[in-house]
């Protein structure tokens, strides 16, 4: 349906600067404290957060086919409970009381001072409990890469990968929100190939673009979801930093995978931008060959357009973007991941992280980790302030962000961000 | 402290069948109901069921640092929340209070009629919400014989198998608690090495022969709980049964570990023995050469002498006790699994579940997976019905047990069970 962009349901009655990642076309879910008060559910609209437990409590958001007490948990997953159409009808319910012609909320002094707040004032949490944490490893340009530089650049992609969605489960204990600090890890790794193992702090610490989808309930044990009826099951994407010691990786991850390279910490950003508001920005799916497998078959556009980028910003120092990157990039869809994830009947259930692994596209500037942009540490990436990097130092912190932008209108989550601090000595 | 045979504190007025896994040196922790009541912490000795929310409700258990409400939510989590010390002096004033000579519960006949239920009458639940579920790898015999299998018997351990306890990351969702039913996983494998990929149900069915630890929560993210520390974060040990499709998990696990071939369900013992409950059982921990690093080494006694049994039954058939193994082959100790999973600052929280991996002794007869025990396919296991296995069939169910015995006293787990059911159809 056309709509006249004069249409007061496409502006809102609360301000929104220009370029901000938060128009009424966005209205994400997040998990937001303010004043020492438990964390409750928010959305954002500009640089204000709305507190959807006082419009619950306001009978604003009745009728929903959620109870009012989902709105005032710590986590979005009470909400989450109540499935995909509900969500979607509070999702329009929020646009419609802050479209630029709605008086109900706008006009109401009490209700409008108790349930805005400037964003500076909140503190953001993880917007799920997160129940379990699948990393998949669809972009197809990352696993060539590291298949160059750990094996053979003549079968740089393992047999495997053009045929399945491969993935592994990480750890939900450590995953964060934006802004918590991540230390260094220590832990073994081999200082040269034919050195004994050594313990020490990591001296490969790297960063992971990626995008991560937060589930709804899926099926129970023992049943399978289609790629048809996967996005049915998905609320949301977040940027996420799936933090990697590359040397205590390589060391421990033969034969069952990466284990302490990884889970010290994974960052996530606080606002869980919904599938239905990523609509306009759907692209052609990648030509798959091989052909796939029936089960992994699905239809034509269930890729999204969506500009990422990731900074170094040194302790006290300036910001350095590089790396650009794009959601487009991953080979393997969401609805592929959830399919694949789900078809031995592996259960699903509301609040679990799918992260897509490290997003690189083919231009080396689009390259979504350190090891990559750095080629090993071979290539040292040039900073500002004409210090190089190879990986992250202590101090650095590490920002990703992503917006897609289409007719004027930019949909976008902000970003997820995290400083590293040295180690924690050893005791 | 030595105690005499007729130490009334050694036995119950509640009786205990001979040869039961649960005499009142036990005192196991689980989550039961009944009469479609929401299920509750309960104990277990011999096969009376303990009721811990109607002893809770009448005072029974006041000052233990444990409130009431602990004792009426449907997982353990709540009453690990108050540590190792408040449970360990649950379980002694349990022992008091169900010992010979104790009156206040035995001789008041309302309470005994309200808190005491007969095992054949209570469904047991799973124990703990899980959190995280790690699986490690720790069986020096079981990680030599898959080396030599799908490697090179000259090199079989890989190079970091004797430094580091090698273990990954599960899927929590799909635990379940013995007695439900597994159905037989779909997914891709390869039906010959230089085949393409088909999609089928797994032909290669397994179980494994695993022991896990459940935690108390450990510590804030970024610190490390050393191997001295370790045991006052681990609640107790149940059984797991790590059901491996092992076609689907051949082709899917480079470089990432197992994903499919593993999540569509593991099966969980319902009582946690308690660690306090096996110290009678603990002996000397194997000598590790090469020299572990600092972070890894332990106190002499940090093994447990548990045998383990794993039994098939056909479909109507007769039971096959098919391996006899014990906790004490594994080469890596809970205290140096929890240690090295943490030197990183990974944190656990309470009710996380790690698992021993396939625990293999040095005979074939003790070989912990039909992998093993049928040497791939090589080796069939006949049945007493005269039927043969190389993997589990549809309509088997595997049963795991295991108890330890010293000085007239036995210490068990009871058993865990599972029946696999036919693959769902592609619908």
């Amino acid at each position: 349906m056309a709509q006249h962009p004069n249409d007061p349901s496409l502006r809102s009655w609360i301000p929104v600067p220009k370029d901000s990642d938060f128009p009424i076309q966005n209205l994400p879910l997040g998990i937001a404290a303010w004043n020492g008060e438990p964390p409750v559910p928010c959305t954002r609209i500009g640089d204000t957060v709305v507190d959807l437990s006082i419009l619950a409590d306001s009978a604003m958001l009745d009728g929903l086919d959620i109870p009012r007490e989902a709105f005032l948990a710590p986590h979005l997953n009470a909400i989450m409970a109540h499935g995909k159409t509900a969500v979607r009808a509070l999702r329009e319910r929020l646009s419609e009381l802050l479209r630029a012609d709605n008086t109900s909320f706008r006009d109401d002094n009490t209700l409008r001072e108790d349930a805005l707040l400037p964003l500076d004032q909140v503190v953001m949490h993880l917007p799920v409990q997160v129940g379990d944490y699948t990393d998949f490893y669809s972009s197809r340009q990352h696993a060539y890469n590291v298949g160059v530089m750990f094996r053979d650049p003549a079968n740089a992609l393992l047999p495997n990968w053009l045929h399945l969605p491969v993935g592994y489960h990480g750890r939900s204990s450590s995953i964060v929100v934006s802004g918590t600090p991540i230390h260094r890890p220590m832990g073994q790794y081999k200082p040269a190939p034919d050195a004994a193992p050594v313990f020490g702090a990591s001296r490969q610490l790297d960063f992971e673009l990626e995008v991560a989808f937060i589930t709804f309930d899926g099926k129970p044990l023992g049943q399978r979801i289609s790629t048809a009826e996967a996005e049915d099951h998905i609320l949301g994407l977040v940027l996420f930093n799936d933090w990697s010691a590359r040397d205590i990786q390589a060391w421990e991850y033969v034969p069952l995978g990466p284990f302490l390279g990884k889970n010290f910490g994974s960052s996530m950003s606080p606002w869980v931008v919904l599938l239905d508001a990523l609509e306009p920005f759907r692209v052609s799916s990648p030509q798959q060959d091989p052909e796939v497998l029936p089960y992994l078959k699905q239809g034509p556009k269930h890729h999204f357009d969506i500009g990422l980028e990731v900074s170094i910003t040194p302790e006290g120092g300036e910001e350095n973007v590089i790396c650009r990157s794009n959601l487009k990039h991953l080979y393997w869809s969401m609805a592929q991941q959830l399919a694949h994830h789900t078809v031995n009947g592996c259960n699903v259930r509301a609040g679990d992280v799918m992260a897509s692994g490290t997003i690189s596209g083919e231009e080396p500037g689009s390259f979504g980790s350190l090891l990559e942009l750095s080629w090993k540490g071979t290539k040292p990436i040039a900073l500002k302030d004409g210090a190089q990097r190879t990986f992250i130092q202590d101090g650095d912190t590490v920002t990703i962000r992503g917006h897609a932008a289409a007719g004027g209108v930019r949909i976008g989550f902000g970003e997820v961000r995290g400083e590293v601090l040295p180690a924690v000595p050893f005791a």
